[in-house]
């Protein structure tokens, strides 16, 4: 019994795998970041995907391939905004999608601050004193008070010329008003980077919107299809395109989902928490999509990144861009 | 040293807590379903929000508060569509807020079933196949040949009143359309349930569109601003208003801004698998909305059952709606 | 262009697939729990993972596989732990692996009862008053008083007879001493179900070792192998073996080790919140271990319930176990 | 009605929060990774608590603190084995506390280095090759019949002093006998760090010692009381100190549970993937174990990092301990 037990516990195996060994940094002499990212590519975990999805956006950027950058509302809220707001400036990717709470918060940034504070509060005591809270972040109340004010300015002069019009019109007049070279909708504006955000509604945007047909014209109106039909068809022009989908939700799905039409996307870097258990869009990892066509099945095309944005992001965008 | 240690590790504490012992369903005799539920209010961790959300959703009905319920798409993939359905048959919810693949998957379910697969395949081969995957869920891609010809003759007499056409009047009047007892657009329409849905293009809905208006009819649209306002006036006509949040997104946020309106929702119960530390909106507890206003503050008047929702619904419905 | 196109977005599929047809629980009529659990079985996600447990966990009992049921110490903590007691009490599993805070708080719930509690609380203020909190349970410090002296009474009689005794033998001859038809030890002991327990130290009973060492008697000492190959043993004695793993760590790790001398497990099923990603053991699905031959692979042997395990044990065992 | 909504909407705010400015990095000209990591101090999220971490490090090093490292084996499996034999080269923690696999496989790769291998892989192809799969990295079986030899070697050294031992003396004298400079075992020996591993058995370990005491020796035992005893006594004799606590688990609750001894910790940042609402020990954050005692609470002593570890490890002894 005994010997056949033996069997089954060291069973033992015959050749070497070719593969690399599984290594990590050497901490030996000078930190060196560059090399550090490196041995990334060994460590293994997530550790190895964020190194694979480092290669992934280089060789988008080699191949020349159409970047669309999506991201979630709360990416704008954190300090990534000034890292988004580099690949803009810099006009390092082509098509931006994200959701509404991103357009406000870029907008806010450029004239007050959000300031740093605790997951941990008096929430009632919090609203009293006009306090919103977002994880750790705080956004006192005033920032909407002055952004009314602002968006009030603005919707005369863009429903001026038409009563009914688009999400990304909306993104790229509003940065065309913004001065802050550390706003992404400004620098987005300026490189003709479209901004994509189909539930336009669905924050302060739609807020300031309601008020300002009840007070001043009710027949204007935000119509969503025009934007859909030139994502589609940004995608069918392209050549190749890339991904890099940070969260979920609409704007991950809005990504995928236009590139189904030119028969999937190239490339594809998910950075993302979601979970994939639960069956949604935003926990399903880059192969789910290549089922439905939505992603190419290529030899090693697409990683996911199981990580909290803040994280990560400033890595791989020194890892994939900054570098040359 | 050892005395000061042990006053350390064994403190003693004076008085008795007077809340509720823990203790678990009494597996002795005949199981009793309803037993077991009312067991988790003492079994602690989610169980213990289980049974709180179910005291919740029983209270929203009590007080005849307006019933909110918004879901994601994956909700109608599965399982709890079926469920979803009955809530709307049985005008037992208000209003409901949800993402366009609802709309989509409820209408192809009307005609024909998604079947049963699994999490691990060969997605490349899939796609071959025209088999489409979503978590353990197939969806054969023929279903959405019949979509594309059932939304075709759809769009047609939709738009043939009006050009340009909101979301809510879409899933209305598709819901008429509609003949099957298990359809959640079906009852909604026949009760007067709003269906709200401001990213309308983000799945089939919008492909479909973009074809047709190729084809068709250019200047057709959906114009997003008018639910908005709906949405936002309905809440503050309400006497009493109550959430039921399945999952994250846009449905999520939705429900819970244009409660800000009217000073912030009565009750509110979320099932999520969401995460607070990546200070996304889908994984903000709902003590963070309190903060902002869109939840008020009151003795125990919000829960998050952090869990999987086809686990759950079925219990969270089974109490809170079908025992009187 | 667009025909090309529509044939990625709509390319049809042509046999149907005769797996089931996704459908939830119909709610006409009255509400009947067994059939509500049947129908999880088609309803997708977790809920189908859930049907399967309960799928294997029959099997195994049909087979009269050895039943080993793993759990961590916070499943005892919570109301599971009176489910856990049932599960010995009628004898229906066979071996047990745990940590050692679940003998600590089954010896306490036999004389105090644990008390629910709140997640968000002051916590200086807490340990000021001698409260200690585990999630949204709270146990007073004067438990851990009590423990002691019923502890140090116990260790007279349990080292007198050697000074060196197992883990084993720690919870069974402990068991013994206690009077609690919903005690897990008592029940355990009672039936001859052996309860593993390694890292013994690791808890109160470490504490209160620390101080009967010094005080009274330096010598005695827990040894772990002798332990570790009864486990080996019994596991290569068994025809079949099937097990129950409620959370991860060692319990987990243990359970599957040990039957890899037999060339692994004939059925696993895991109830976990682990994730996949961060490569632990304690969220490896259970196809991992096939690699290393822990579980053996078949048709359908294992599956994974990725849920917090008060929300879904119950009905596992109500499932499981309580029906014919 | 619309005044009071625009009140509930727009409540504003009056004084300025003199907390600082969300800010992210800079990318603007070369970058620099030590700036990068200064600026995750006002990025928000995690990023922010990876900067509190690395400032929790500088501030136990200043201070004179006794640092705990306590990590969960698959951090050896990782690349991360080679920057915590950094850690135990250069003296710069105190005490390591880990489980058995830890051990295993640093003795291995002394020898044989693990490879880089896929999450997704046929299991039972896998088996038959004798390829262990652990994540996304590979072990095949070979070097568990090298680690059989080589510990059966050892036993008859080890156990020939005397026949009980406690996993401390194992793990030191085990180290003893390694010449690897990235070794983990053999830098804590060199330099006098215990390595504390109550749970022994649960790994190779465990299996060779079985096959060694059927074959050689079967009065050979591991005592784990007498390490516990050490354990909690280092913690006693330190003025302040400070836990590291890489993943969750036993290791996490042994640094707890001690520092209970003397008052709590100091210190503590924790790197974890747990979820709170599972109430698990291993989800738990550091301030619940505030209420137990087991960390102390001061102004901002502590702070947990929601991250797989091999993605922020590198950047946190970057940050803690190799700049001065
Ligand atoms: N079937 C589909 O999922 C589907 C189909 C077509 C289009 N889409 C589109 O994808 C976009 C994104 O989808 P979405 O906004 O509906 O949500 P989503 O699937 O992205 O989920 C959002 C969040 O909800 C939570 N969640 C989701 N499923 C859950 C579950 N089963 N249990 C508990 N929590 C859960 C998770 O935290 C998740 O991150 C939408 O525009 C949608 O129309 C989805
Ligand atoms: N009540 C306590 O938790 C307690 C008390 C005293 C001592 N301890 C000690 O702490 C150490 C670590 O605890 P552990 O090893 O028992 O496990 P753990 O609490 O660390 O949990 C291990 C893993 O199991 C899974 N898990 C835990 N609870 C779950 C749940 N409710 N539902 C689903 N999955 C769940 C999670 O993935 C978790 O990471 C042990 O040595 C134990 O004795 C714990």
């Amino acid at each position: 019994m005994s010997d056949e037990s033996h069997e089954h516990v060291v069973p033992g195996s015959e050749e070497e795998l070719d593969s690399e060994d599984v290594a990590g940094y050497d901490f030996r002499g000078d930190f060196d970041f560059f090399d550090m990212l490196s041995s990334y590519e060994t460590t293994g975990f997530q550790a190895t995907h964020l190194s694979e999805a480092i290669e992934l956006i280089r060789a988008m950027r080699e191949e020349g391939a159409e970047i669309y950058l999506t991201f979630t509302s709360n990416i704008v809220s954190s300090g990534l905004r000034e890292t988004l707001a580099y690949l803009a400036r810099e006009d390092l990717v082509d098509v931006m999608i994200t959701t509404s709470g991103s357009i406000t918060e870029d907008v806010i940034k450029t004239e007050k601050p959000f300031k740093m504070g605790e997951w941990d509060v008096d929430e009632a005591e919090m609203r009293e004193q006009g306090i919103n809270r977002l994880g750790n972040i705080f956004v006192p109340s005033d920032r909407y008070v002055w952004l009314e004010s602002y968006l009030n300015d603005f919707f005369e002069d863009f429903f001026a010329e038409e009563k009914i019009r688009t999400p990304m019109e909306f993104s790229r007049e509003l940065g065309e008003t913004l001065d802050d070279e550390d706003s992404i909708l400004s620098n987005a504006a300026d490189n003709d980077i479209p901004i994509f955000c189909p539930a336009l509604t669905d924050a302060e945007v739609g807020n300031f919107l309601y008020y300002y047909r009840q007070g001043y014209d009710s027949d204007i109106g935000i119509e969503i299809v025009d934007d859909y039909d030139s994502l589609i068809e940004q995608g069918l022009l392209a050549d190749k395109t890339g991904l890099i989908v940070l969260g979920g939700g609409v704007p991950k799905h809005h990504a995928i989902m236009t590139n189904l039409f030119r028969g999937g996307a190239d490339y594809a870097v998910y950075v993302s928490t979601g979970m994939e258990g639960d069956g949604s869009l935003s926990g399903a990892p880059p192969h789910e999509a290549v089922s439905w066509g939505k992603i190419k099945q290529e030899a090693k095309n697409y990683v996911q990144v199981e990580a909290e944005a803040t994280l990560v992001v400033p890595m791989l965008v020194a890892g994939g861009f900054k570098v040359e």
